[in-house]
C-alpha cells in the first residue's frame, strides 16, 4: 500500500480548550474544525500547523476509547493517520501485507472522513489510522 | 511562532531492522538516511512515507534516552517534530510563550539537522521538537 503522506497526529488531551489555545500560542495553529461525537465519547478538535494536520481529542468521560487511554498513559500522542487513495483498498492491501486490522470495512471516523485503524501490535506498538483524503 | 508542518514522527522501536521493513511492507515507504550515532546512544532510520517523513529510532543500550523509553513506555510515538525557518528564532518565540525548553540553543540533531526539544510538560505531554527544514 503506498500511503500519500501524513493525514494529521492524534493527541490525547485533558482540557481541549486549553490545549487548542496551547498549540495557537506555540505554533501558530489554525482550528479547521471542531467535533463533538458522542456515540464516540470524544470531542475533538483538528488543527492546521503549517501544511500538517494534529487532531486534539479529548475524552467525553472515564468509559471511552480516549478516556481509558487518558486514565493508563496520560496526556500525548495517540495516534498517527496516514493519507490513502481508498480506504477499501487499503484494509485490502494491508490484510494481504498480514497486518492485523481492528476495522475490516471502513467506517465513519471523525470529521466526515472515511477511516480504519491497524491494531498497533502490527505497526511496532503505533496506533495507526489509514484515512481517504479530504 | 509560525510552524510551517510536520517535519517528522519519531518512533522508539525495539528492532530497527525488523521495523523498517514494517514500513515498507504495510505503507511502502523508502528509507532516505540512517545514521548510527553513539554519543546519543541511537540508531536511527529516516523513511519517507509519501510526502510525510517517519523518523524510527532504535537504543544503543538501556541507558540512553530512547532506552529508557522503551523500559517505561515499550515502542510507540516518541516525539514529533515541527519544521520552522529558524531554530534560534524559534527558541526566542517559544520561550517569549512561556513555553519550557529542554534546548535553550540549537543543537545539531540526527541527519545534520539543526534542532531543538520543547518540554512535554509545555505541549500536552508531547515531547516536541522544532526543526530547520532539511
Amino acid at each position: 500500500m503506498l500511503a500519500q503522506g501524513i493525514h494529521h497526529l492524534g493527541v490525547a488531551v485533558d482540557n481541549l480548550d486549553r490545549a487548542v489555545a496551547t498549540y495557537v500560542a506555540l505554533f501558530g495553529a489554525e482550528v479547521e474544525g471542531r467535533q463533538t461525537v458522542p456515540e464516540q465519547g470524544v470531542e475533538a478538535a483538528a488543527l492546521l500547523v503549517g501544511r500538517g494536520r494534529v487532531e486534539l481529542l479529548a475524552s467525553l468521560g472515564d468509559d471511552t476509547p480516549v478516556g481509558r487511554f487518558l486514565a493508563r498513559r496520560g496526556p500525548g500522542m495517540h495516534h498517527v493517520a496516514y493519507e490513502v487513495g481508498d480506504v477499501r483498498a487499503a484494509i485490502g492491501e494491508l490484510a494481504g501485507s498480514g497486518a492485523q486490522l481492528i476495522d475490516s470495512e471502513p467506517r465513519a471516523g471523525l470529521f466526515g472522513l472515511e477511516v480504519a485503524f491497524i491494531h498497533p501490535d502490527s505497526v511496532d506498538g503505533v496506533l495507526t489510522e489509514v484515512v481517504a483524503g479530504g
